[in-house]
């Protein structure tokens, strides 16, 4: 415990939110309280007594403010070690100083406002943070508090302690204070390279917590938020289940992304394994765009991770069967997220123990920078947040752009979020539009194509109710095929995707162009009955 | 310019590396040195006159050293603006101090060496950073050096300018200086963090600079090198070439990664498209790799990223023809990387003049931790640099683990280095390991084993000179598929895999096991006449 009671205060704020209500208590208990200038003026006013720093300092307020608190006699008070350097304290006549709030002149804020170069200048506090350091490498004797956030801890710990603070308080209190000193150097050091023209890049991180591995279980791994920023990954409420693993993580984040820009009038959901979106749908009504996302690859359905865009109600979570008596028919995946459930939703999903349920939306996801860390060095982008730049059919076929428009961005919102290289097939099944199938990851364009086609041509077979190798069922799937568009990130470089699309029954294809053979795959498009929409605007993603 | 001669200079250091030359010029032009206990006795010991700090401030050194330099003169003198609060100034009988050298109490180094906490708390400098940030924000006026290696450009400015200092200088230390409060705080506040059970992450980056774009033409993007680490990536040279893309850097990443484990004494060729390998090799003469690794995926290898783990002859790279009159017979890749380059290899290279060619070697890149950034929130893992746990063979047909030993090893550092889903086939060639076909960042595993197991047949009957069709090319095929492993990145759900496999000819398998159908798939193998490893190491990648 090793309470330190708390006699004498130093109160130097910029922001001073409740500093009243923590100068009473401080009064109550007989504590004495040293303050500057505008700080001590408002405590004043409150009907506090309040001791001038300069009676302390010996020394006037000088320089327009800049000299206020650095002193011989203040950082003395709080650096002098209670025990050792008694007598050498007394001999000098330094009294202690047990309490230091402080907060720092509001560089941050000036610096949002768009403040001059001048201004950021002045607002770099010098006493302020070495007030604050030396009160947080004594904490041993000193208290430090840099946040009115944690003027409630300590008011409540002075009245449990009868005016003390206990050791464990003045120790977790240094650890933040050390944080503010350096987040607020932090903030200062990047400002002045930008004005000088260097490039650095600063990320804090907090509230880590050990994962049960990582990638693998002889990897070790933890899990962090950004500091100050809103809507973070990490803020995903875990409402039922087993602890998220590292892969978890990287799937959740998957899922949102693909779902994160759908339109908000329509239900959308997303099926990932390994990082992929498999399944996506977007539509009228939930329970049928479920099923549409799962028949997108009703294998690897299995043990995904699965998000939605709306609050989830039961009608749709009981496609996955969880109680069926006939365990083969139960549908299990490792991960369910929307941004909130109806209570019977909730109920039901919740009977299956190990399953994670997870409430965020996916749309709070605006964050603008795409950030990669490759061994000891930083790639930087902006997010991927521009869909298409036009779109401009180049064949001779035409097709009504106004009509297939929901389908075309639908498809472009699937390719988007699927790694490179990679194509997508999807088609809009009674106003649902649906990915249908798709090949990612490839080294060779052509191989994911053939995925592509492949996977949608299973889809529409098995997914069916018509007996296999009936005209009916040919005739179906041919039907359906010429409907969809075939969507690649990346232009074509050569005509062979456009000739395998056609031989599989694709007469629609979109793609970025600007391939230096473009004309030879606009050609073979002419050629073989094939509409083509080039969009401007590639999507790479790795 | 603005030049501000250096009359009053303040010195007070940990590192004293280079502080008796800079004593020395300062003495020359005639500045006063003000100094502190171990730093004044040094420099008096060379016979260079100094102002013991205690003079200045008016106080005794106090508190065992925790008060030596904090004091209304010395941050007065440091801060006051020399135009606006002359006169107060003077009326305050506080002399200008134009220059401070200051470095801080080893922190860091005492960190690294173990040091218990007291000794942790007792190396936090106070007085250090109040100086140094009170010199930085008046750097209108002064200088503040905070790194030996700075002291260069300061006596080289000193002496050209007759003993003053420019305002751009001024600026750029001034630049400095916040950094390194910066950095130092950053420690701290980890370390506190750590101490107090909370889980912080700092992350500084610095040298900037824009690339062209992002992974696409719409996301602007920054590359990095992170602050204080050896063998960063940035640190690649680029000897030749236009500059790095985004997506190269992503994909040199992934070359040099796939070699670095590559054992020193052999020859090592990756070739990257996308991220993934699409071609690996290893073994004894660099040419015959290079050929072996491009045939992996001859029709990716165009346009890819090929990496080396040993300097690059002339007789490898002239494989390339880049010179051939005959366009066709050229073999264009965007980025080359070897540790270094003969004479007559670069100059071949150079032929090509957008080809990038790039210094690195690639066993440097020892970094331990494996960093994701997603939306606001950070995972962190250990490296994956197990290769594998064990080699237990766990079915009735078995091999000579010792003999293949060197095949497997290669094998497992591919499927380390391919995303999940991935399923390698990999074989000896006359004493060369080749990746001989890959399935890639697959949903289905079932999808990526007949990816590879296609890829590799096509390979292999393509890439040799026997007329398709004929009997001795299917002979041929069929005994480097028998004498391939097939290796898997994670363990098979059921047994349909090794079926697949089977009917395709593969006799080894190896995985990590740990299925709860491992049995029904080892009996798979021993219906099938297939062997099976058991590594008990998983290599999910995504």
């Amino acid at each position: 415990m090793e309470l330190i009671p708390i006699k004498s205060a130093l109160i130097s704020i910029s922001d001073k939110t409740g500093i009243i209500e923590l100068a009473k208590i401080l009064k109550d208990i007989g504590c004495q309280i040293i303050s500057t200038g505008g700080t001590g003026k408002k405590i004043t006013e409150a009907g506090i007594d309040i001791t001038e720093i300069s009676a302390i300092t010996g020394n006037p307020e000088a320089f327009g403010g800049r000299m206020k608190t650095i002193s011989f006699n203040i950082e003395s008070a709080l650096l002098f070690d209670r025990e050792k350097d008694k007598e050498e304290a007394q001999s000098l006549g330094i009294a202690p100083i047990d309490l230091v709030v402080c907060n720092l002149y509001p560089f941050q804020k000036v610096l949002e406002q768009g403040a001059d170069f001048e201004t950021l200048i002045e607002n770099i506090d010098i006493g302020g943070p070495t007030m604050i350091r030396a009160a947080a490498k004594n904490f041993k004797y000193v208290t430090v508090v840099t946040n009115p956030s944690d003027y409630a801890l300590l008011i409540e710990e002075l009245q449990t302690h009868n005016g003390a603070i206990s050791y464990e308080t003045r120790k977790r209190l240094m650890t933040k204070a050390f944080n503010h000193t350096a987040d607020y150097d932090a903030l200062i050091a990047s400002t002045m390279d930008k004005e000088n023209s260097e490039n650095s890049y600063r990320l804090q991180f907090e509230k880590g917590y050990d994962l049960r591995y990582g990638e693998n279980s002889h990897q070790s791994a933890q899990f962090y938020k950004q500091k100050g920023v809103k809507n973070s990954l990490f803020d995903l409420e875990i409402l039922h289940g087993k602890a998220l693993s590292f892969n978890n993580i990287l799937d959740i984040n998957g899922a949102l992304e693909t779902i994160k820009n759908s339109p908000k009038e329509v239900h959308a959901c997303s099926v990932i394994k390994h990082s992929n979106p498999c399944g996506f749908c977007e539509g009228p009504q939930q329970l049928d765009v479920l099923k549409r996302a799962w028949s997108g690859d009703p294998i690897s359905a299995f043990g995904s991770i699965i998000a939605f865009n709306q609050e989830l109600e039961l009608a749709t979570v009981e496609f996955f069967q969880l109680n069926n008596k006939d365990r083969s028919q139960r549908k299990f995946v490792e991960v369910v997220i929307a941004p909130d459930f109806s209570e019977e939703a909730l109920a039901y999903l919740q009977f299956h123990k190990n399953l994670r349920i997870l409430k965020f939306d996916a749309s709070q996801l605006n964050h603008a920078k795409d950030i990669r860390y490759l061994n000891g060095s930083l790639l930087v982008q902006d997010t991927d947040d521009v869909l298409y730049e036009k779109l401009d059919i180049v064949t001779r076929q035409s097709i009504d752009l106004e009509q297939d428009k929901k389908l075309i961005e639908f498809g472009l919102r699937a390719i988007q979020n699927i790694k490179s290289n990679s194509i997508a097939i999807v088609r809009d099944d009674d106003g649902y539009q649906q990915l249908l199938g798709m090949g990612a990851g490839q080294p060779n364009r052509l191989v994911a194509t053939q995925l592509a086609i492949e996977k949608a041509t299973n889809n529409l077979k098995s997914g069916h109710q018509l007996s296999p190798s009936t005209e009916a069922l040919e005739e179906f799937t041919k039907n359906n095929i010429v409907k969809s568009y075939l969507i690649s990130d990346a232009f074509f470089p050569f005509a062979d995707n456009v000739e395998l699309a056609a031989k599989h029954g694709i007469r629609k294809i979109i793609q970025p162009g600007g391939s230096i053979r473009d004309k030879e795959v606009i050609d073979a498009c002419n050629e073989l009955g094939v509409t083509m929409i080039f969009t401007g605007t590639r999507h790479f993603k790795h």
